[in-house]
């Protein structure tokens, strides 16, 4: 990713340094025209803006929470694009105010080959005289650039709770192709009909907010009792042909507890109340 | 949903005879010209064809499984759209071949408002010719109509896999709106970026199946190392927050067993060979 993002500010025409825990990963960077620096002090006081991406936090504070790095960085801004939890975002904050470097926290919400083309989802949290400063060099990523607000937690909490509904849903999809090899179905058969319901998700997480927000929780036809139902065929299904199923088991607990507290006449999204205090 | 059904054959101008366990629920039906049974006998004896549409097949059971409706039933076809598991499908089939009643399973993929219009989705598997003989009628229910195969098992497999993409990614949906409430943002406030991740799911759970076919689990840029991290900051957050995190931890887990067992450089579908044998 983080090539990726070197890579089209240099075809942005922005004037970018690069550096890499892995010496040489940034040579096909240095012949499009990128400057290697040799150290992350010296990659930092290059510019006035650093992008950092890396697999998470840890390694984040294991780059710049160095002395010569800090005191390279400060009066300067980071734009901190790795993915992790809002408290580590929080904490990271915490150490750039400590060390008066002036903090953005953001993720990516699409994959590395959207990096640089119109399909690139950017999203960020902080001072927003601070984004909007170094806004028209992040827009050189390409994609759509959006502000969540200033709570430096923001842009991490969205990405976890994107992740949440994404990751989520691919343990469904590999559970159920799972299941139908089991009983003699291809995940190539099984191909249309999964993308015809994968097609129905969208609108539904759109028009649900709504009722989620109000704290209803319409059946709309599929009462939790009909839902806890179809959870059971699909555990006892699974379970028959010896497939494992945690995923499914977990959610039917909630479906199942939900009804225990009065409410299986209720809509599915009901099960929001017994996950998180309202 | 049988009122639904009844309605669609009604609005085709199919002579329709209804019965319903609760007396008095077929009012609207008559007066729009259906012809109300008083014993279930009575409703199996007026058709060549009797569709059946309730909440599981113990409740099917309940209703057909009588001396004086199985005498009724021989010789007659039934389509059964009751949704369960493929093992009670082929018991039903088993109990129509002892009684010599001609016999359809099959399940409905979209939600009742859909019946009688273009939107809905039905799925049959069992005996081609017998599905060819009835297909014009069961047509009148509008949709489309895919025969699966004469396995009879073959629509509630296809039902079980689709339902469990559907209430697995809804239990995503749920789960990240009560995390992003915590984090002070509203389902409204994340819809639209919702929205978004739903769209990019179809083409996945299509692009998947040649890879889930061919048992191979290509990475493209997200390795399982990268996702079980992924996780592990939902999980984290969730329950920071006092959020059950249930379903995350059990789709962490399998994620963290095939990265245990060598794949951790491998895409998330991997996990599918640990789900069940290939």
């Amino acid at each position: 990713m983080g090539r990726a993002l070197a890579g089209a500010f240099l075809d942005a025409g922005v004037r970018t340094t690069v550096w890499n825990r892995t010496p040489g990963r940034d040579e096909e960077l240095v012949a499009r025209g990128a400057v290697s620096a040799g150290t992350v002090a010296e990659a930092v006081a290059a510019s006035d803006l650093t992008v950092v991406c890396v697999v998470n936090y840890d390694a984040v504070d294991a780059v710049l929470r160095h002395e010569e790095v800090t005191a390279a960085l400060k009066g300067r801004t980071v734009v901190n694009l790795t993915a992790d939890t809002p408290d580590r975002a929080r904490d990271a904050a915490a150490w750039a105010a400590e060390h008066g470097v002036r903090y953005l926290d953001g993720a990516i919400m699409t994959p590395t080959p959207t990096i640089g083309t119109p399909a690139g989802v950017f999203i960020h949290s902080g001072p927003q005289d601070l984004y909007g400063e170094h806004r028209p060099v992040l827009e050189a990523l390409g994609g759509t650039h959006t502000h969540l607000g200033e709570e430096i937690g923001r842009a991490a909490a969205y990405d976890i709770a994107l992740l949440d509904i994404f990751w989520t849903a691919m343990a469904g999809y590999a559970h159920a192709v799972t299941v139908a090899r089991a009983e003699g179905i291809t995940a190539g058969d099984l191909a249309p009909f999964a993308k015809g319901i994968g097609d129905i998700l969208p609108p539904i997480f759109e028009g649900l907010a709504a009722e989620v927000d109000a704290g209803t929780a319409s059946a709309e036809g599929t009462p939790l009792t009909s839902v806890a139902s179809s959870m059971a065929h699909i555990v006892h299904t699974s379970e028959a042909h010896g497939i494992d199923a945690g995923v499914m088991r977990a959610a039917e607990g909630l479906a199942r507890r939900a009804i225990g507290q009065g409410h299986g006449a209720d809509g599915f999204i009901r099960v929001t109340d017994l996950l998180g205090r309202r």
